[in-house]
């Protein structure tokens, strides 16, 4: 899912983003509760109305941003008080309120409220975590009046599998129609990444969407896809468009380095997005030596399409029976 | 034209340009000599590849630019020499290697060098200026190896009738395929913007294109039509687009004020714009205070499209007799 955090894609539009086949943007509860705010939005027509995005959108329930805040938040068994990052004006999620913007926006899919633990965190602080989640998403799940927005939850439980076995064991009677791997890609080494995404993604209903929070690279999304992981977010392809890196097949590329200034192929001689049939690496190098605003759209939108593309491949191959030979030519930039 | 000073109109791309049937973009001498430079965009096989762009390019001659850099520069009978903006690098523009430089960009116009005099002057200063810029012209036209580069002089002159004439006099014997407006809209009042411009339109040959630069504004560009020019380029709509700033048939709005933000209308509700039909003024003032790059780059694509409508309908009115009342209609906005 590209990250649409204020309702847009960072520089591209809707019609970019169907052209490489997106079918789910993310957008975030945190940030679009604070602005432009609900009754905006919904006096626009709902997000999707209001962000000119006809395909599903998915928000995250704003507890990673809202726990990012650290000294900033009060947390209680009703819910969590915040100060806005904007303005410091004063705000409090609970599940309730949480599930009532996310409907209000008319989001495809809204994430129950969790509390995320920052790493390295002792046990009994990590199972405070899980336990408060659980009963966070069943109050989400009570609070729906929606049928047609899906309620996903969130497994916590930090790097320690008997924490992430109770999470997943609170919500699954649940039966909600998602779950989310919460709580990694926060620090932690990548060995400690894939280990608890393969661990959690097992215990979760194989045929029910399985979501990994915050990830990522190419090497991230095929170790998870390999782990049993269907959905991704993560800034990393806008964050690295905007920064002159490009994802490629033969690995990233610093787009800026002297040695493209006068390279005539495209960024990635495999991808058929339109960037790479239309410019040379020598003219984006161009564009970001003289901080030009159409460097970071073009590869912005290359590092998208690359990744779409290559879920695409992914689901193929998975269809095809040859998965393990599709992650295993990967491994080049593994 | 829209103003692609860097090999770029700041934020769009040629698809974006093609679609509201941009047919020339200006790109500017002084910018691409010092980045990319020659070498780069020769080896990457001219302008016209380097950035996609299969229509019509015209270069400014950088004579404007270099002007600017006023304490970094010395005028000489042979050319000018200045130091880049970037790194201090030493530089000489001659007419000989301006003409040169613009051949071997493979650019559809080129300008020739001019000597631009910082207004108010003094008239022996003017005079000046005005003899440098024919001998330079005649040098520009001797210069030329390419027949498929037309080049266009450039009439100086400041706010003085007689200088004028005298440079006009002095360039038409060059038989060039076009004639610019040069020295103007540098500060100078609109009403002496609007009577220099009349009064050197009409020097000027009706049936070859005259070419107005630096030009502008909604009501400017009306103005210099009634007043016979044909051709403009400013970065006026691409910045304002940057800038927040809508240029819409009831005059500008400031995107960012509080009444737009729940406003679901679009930005004019008589342009045919795809931002026009897309987006609400509500969701481009969230992007601009959220600061999203999405803003700027639907601003831009308005302001331009907006533009080039006007110039269409111009065309179309000049061309039905109905030029006078098409121009009092603009009024509103003047």
């Amino acid at each position: 899912m590209p990250v649409g955090t204020a309702a847009t894609v960072k520089g591209l539009t809707p019609d970019d983003l169907r052209a490489f086949d997106t079918r789910i943007v993310l957008a975030n509860t945190y940030h679009l509760w604070l602005r432009p705010g609900r009754d905006t939005i919904e006096e626009l027509g709902g997000l999707h109305a209001f962000m000119s995005w006809d395909r599903n959108i998915l928000t995250d329930s704003g507890g990673f941003q809202v726990f990012s805040l650290e000294s900033r938040r009060v947390l209680a068994e009703s819910g969590v008080r915040f100060r806005s990052h904007l303005d410091g004006s004063e705000h409090e999620f609970t599940p309730e309120n949480v599930v009532a913007f996310q409907e209000a926006l008319g989001v495809d899919v809204a994430m129950a409220l969790d509390v995320c633990v920052k790493l390295p965190a002792e046990l009994a602080e990590v199972d405070e975590a899980v336990r408060l989640t659980t009963r966070w998403a069943e109050r989400c799940a009570a609070a729906r009046r929606r049928p047609d927005t899906q309620l996903f939850g969130i497994v916590q439980g930090g790097l320690d599998e008997g924490a992430r076995e109770r999470s997943a064991a609170g919500l699954l009677p649940l039966d909600l129609p998602g779950y989310a791997i919460g709580g990694l890609s926060v620090g932690e080494s990548r060995e400690e990444l894939y280990r608890m995404a393969r661990f959690t993604a097992a215990l979760l209903p194989v045929e029910k969407p399985r979501y990994l929070m915050g990830v990522g690279t190419i090497r991230d999304l095929i170790a998870a896809v390999d782990a049993g992981v269907d959905m991704f977010d993560c800034v990393y392809p806008t964050r690295c468009g905007r920064n002159g890196r490009a994802l490629t097949r033969d690995g990233d590329l610093a787009i800026r380095n002297a040695g493209f200034t006068r390279d005539p192929r495209p960024l990635d001689a495999t991808c058929t997005c339109a960037v790479c049939a239309t410019y040379s690496r020598a003219y984006i190098s161009h564009l970001f030596r003289a901080e030009e605003m159409l460097g970071p759209r073009l590869l912005s939108y290359h590092n998208l399409a690359r990744l779409a593309q290559l879920m695409s491949e992914a689901r193929e191959a998975i269809a095809a029976g040859t998965w393990a030979a599709f992650r295993d030519r990967q491994a080049v930039t593994l």
